[in-house]
């Protein structure tokens, strides 16, 4: 992309119930994340009866910019640990930053 | 990008005057997307008097993960339906998400 | 991407301390961007001494549409002038709108 002081890194966008706040930011630190900003959103999932479905009110977006690697770990404890308690929605897409240090 | 357990779809934003809230997620529905967060914004568009510009207050931001085909529909709606009718942004990017069956 | 009615542009983010909201969205205008949205979030930054940190409450979260080379001005004026005094993460994101002539 533009400039010659932006760096390759990973946006992950996780959007679960409120009540994963915790353990999902807990995680987040964890597995590397130096930080994440945390919104609270009206979500509506799919209907019916599919696991990991969004309710429609209480759910929050978690944004964390983290080095390929740390999204790896990340999307696979989410995988392993979030999708079977909690309705989850997670994607990563690749973004530049400034100050890659910080990350 | 990372994973091998994640898979490339689109990620549709758009940033809209909130009453057209109802008409835009019933779209969305219709067009295929299983979910979507909404978020209540404070925005700010251009001056003066174009067509489709953002007001200062009482905006949402609307963002769905979709398959590509839903996408481009969802788009072709936007372009036909919404932008006549309200002051709209949308803008689609790559993510890879996990659980792809869920979209 | 998809459709032949989008068009390539920058999705420029900036995460910072909500007092920095009036020089930030007055750089954003003069470096040439049409519109912003901005969101309040919360969010944890690294913990330490590190300068540039985001604080555990107070921020805003603040996103524009722009034409790339916008985006260079924007985020060589972060690097100068919001670094160096507001606790900041800022990144971009390739993105394709409709209607590119509001850009």
């Amino acid at each position: 992309m533009t400039g010659s002081n932006t760096h390759p890194m990973r946006l992950v966008t996780i959007v679960v119930e409120a009540l994963a706040q915790e353990p999902l930011t807990r995680m987040l630190t964890e597995e590397g994340a130096r930080g994440y900003t945390l919104f609270e959103v009206q979500g509506q999932g799919a209907t019916g009866a599919r696991v990991g479905d969004i309710a429609e009110f209480g759910n929050i977006q978690v944004e964390a910019v983290v080095q390929p690697e740390v999204a790896v770990r990340i999307l696979d404890r989410l995988e392993r640990e979030f999708f079977p308690r909690f309705a989850t929605v997670a994607f990563e897409a690749e973004v530049r930053v400034l100050r890659p240090e910080k990350f």
